[in-house]
C-alpha cells in the first residue's frame, strides 16, 4: 500500500509542479486530441446524484483527467482503505484526484479532520471554507501538512466570502499556500467579471470552478457553459496571458440528475473557445 | 391540413430567405442564449439508432432548432398524413425540418420519388446523390418543384463524388438551385481542407455536414467535433467572412447507439469556437 501511495503522492506533486497544459502554447492543441487533454477537470459537486463509478465513466468518455471529490463521494471520516479504493477506481479510469472539497470548517476539529482527510487522499489542495476566526489555525495546518487551502467564494448570499476579493483580502498577506478556489459563476453573481477577477487575484488562485450563469446578479442561475453571460473568450485569454498553471474544474449544476449531456456540452464549449486562444 | 401546410411552407421559405444567424454579427451571441440558437442543425443520420421522439427531445435539450430527416426517420414512400405527423411532432419540440436526405438516386423513378417526398415535406432542400446520368433529369425536377438539390460528397471511397470539387464541377454551370451539401469530414478525408473547400465552393453550398475526423486521409474516422484534425476556427471564420446564409448540420457518427453526449460535446465545441469569431 505504501509504495502505491508514494507513487500517487509523486504523481500529484509532479502534476502540481508541471501545472496544466495551459503553460504550453494552446493554438492548435485540438490536433493533439484525444491523446492530450486540454486539462479542464470536474468539481465533485457536479456528481451530486451520480455514483463514483458512473462519474468515472463519464469523465473517461469525455477525456477529462482530473477531479476534486466532495464529501458525498468520499466521506470525511473515510478510512485509509476506503480512500485508497476510491482513488484506485478513479485512477483505473485515467482520472487523477487533485483536491477535496468544498469542505466547510466551523471548528478546529473540522479543520483537523479536513487536513487529515486530504493527507490520506494525497491531494495537493483542499477547497474549503473556514470561518474568519479559523483562518489563522487553517494557515498553521497548511504549513504543517504542506497542503494548499483554496477558499471558495459563494456569491452574494454568502456571509463570509461573497466575492473572490473577499477571499483575497483575507489571504493575501498569509502563507503563499493560502489562496482561492475562484468560482467564476458566483463571482459574476457578486459583480466580479471572470477575466477581471482572474487578473486581479491570479497569484493566489490554486483552483477554479468553471460554470456559466444566466445573470450577473444574485438571481443568476447556474447553466451549461456557453448558455449564460460569462465571456469565456476573455477569461481563457487571461489564463493564457498569465500562463496559469493551477487547476480548474467544471462545476455543472443545471440538470444534475442527468448531467452527462450538460457536462459534455460545457466541456465541448470550453475546449472550443480554448482552441482559438 | 392545407392551411397548416401553407403555414409550414411559408416558414420554410422565410427561413431560406433569412438564412441562418451567421448573417448577423456573431461576436457575443452567447449573450443571447438560450433565446437565440447559433443555428447549427442536426443531420438525420446522427439518429440512426434513436427514434424520432427521442431525437426531438435531444434537440430541444440542446437548443437545436433545425434538422434534416433520413429515410429511416421518414420513409420515402410515406403518405402525406404520415409526413405531417412527423413534422408536427418535431415542430412541437421547436424543431424545423429544413431538408431530407441523403437520398441516393439511381433511376428516374427514384428522382421522381425524392422530389414528390420533399414536396410533401415542404422542405427547401434535398440532400441527394444522383448518378451522373441523372443530373440533367434532376435539374429538370429542381426547376419544376423549385426545390434545391444539394449533392453530397462522400470521401475517397465514393465512385461518384469523393470530394466537394467533384460535385462542384458537375453543377457549377447548371441551374443555381443545383449545388452541394459539403460534408467537411469526408472533404478532409479526400484532401479538401474545410475552410478552403468552403471558400472555393461557397456559391453553390446550400447545406453542410459538420463533423470531425481523426485523419485527413481515407483512414480518417468520424469523431465528435473538436476531437479530430479539422480546424474549426478557420472554417467558421470563412463562413462569417462570406456571410454564409445556408444551412449546416452536425452529423455525429461515433457512439451512435448512445449519441447524446457526443452530440452535446460537438454542439458545445462548435458554439464555443463560433462565439469567438
Amino acid at each position: 500500500m505504501v509504495s502505491r501511495r508514494n507513487f500517487l503522492k509523486k504523481s500529484a506533486l509532479s502534476l502540481a509542479a508541471l501545472g496544466t497544459p495551459l503553460a504550453r502554447s494552446l493554438k492548435g492543441t485540438n490536433n493533439l486530441f484525444p491523446s492530450e487533454s486540454t486539462s479542464i477537470g470536474i468539481a465533485g459537486w457536479t456528481f451530486r446524484f451520480v455514483d463514483n463509478e458512473d462519474a468515472a465513466k463519464m469523465m473517461q468518455r469525455l477525456n477529462v483527467k482530473e477531479v476534486t471529490l466532495k464529501d458525498f463521494q468520499l466521506p470525511l471520516d473515510s478510512s485509509q482503505e476506503e480512500i485508497d479504493q476510491t482513488l484506485q477506481m478513479f485512477s483505473e479510469a485515467g482520472v487523477s484526484v487533485y483536491g477535496v472539497g468544498v469542505i466547510y470548517m466551523e471548528t478546529k476539529d473540522e479543520v483537523d479532520q479536513a487536513f487529515e482527510y486530504a493527507e490520506k487522499a494525497d491531494v495537493p489542495i483542499i477547497v474549503g471554507v473556514p470561518t474568519y476566526e479559523l483562518i489563522p489555525y487553517s494557515e498553521k495546518k497548511v504549513k504543517e501538512y504542506d497542503i494548499k487551502l483554496a477558499i471558495h467564494n459563494h456569491g452574494p448570499e454568502d456571509d463570509l466570502y461573497p466575492s473572490p476579493g473577499d477571499v483575497y483580502e483575507k489571504v493575501k498577506d498569509l502563507d503563499p499556500r493560502m489562496g482561492l478556489c475562484f468560482d467564476i459563476g458566483h463571482g459574476e453573481r457578486a459583480g466580479t467579471i471572470a477575466a477581471e477577477g482572474f487578473n486581479q487575484y491570479h497569484d493566489r488562485i490554486f483552483d477554479m470552478h468553471i460554470k456559466d450563469v444566466t445573470e450577473a446578479s444574485k438571481d443568476g442561475q447556474s447553466v451549461a457553459v456557453g448558455r449564460g453571460i460569462i465571456d469565456f473568450e476573455s477569461f481563457i485569454q487571461a489564463l493564457a496571458e498569465k500562463n496559469y498553471t493551477g487547476y480548474y474544474s467544471l462545476e455543472y449544476e443545471d440538470n444534475m440528475r442527468e448531467p452527462l449531456a450538460g457536462i459534455a456540452e460545457s466541456i465541448g464549449y470550453f475546449r472550443g473557445v480554448f482552441s482559438t486562444i
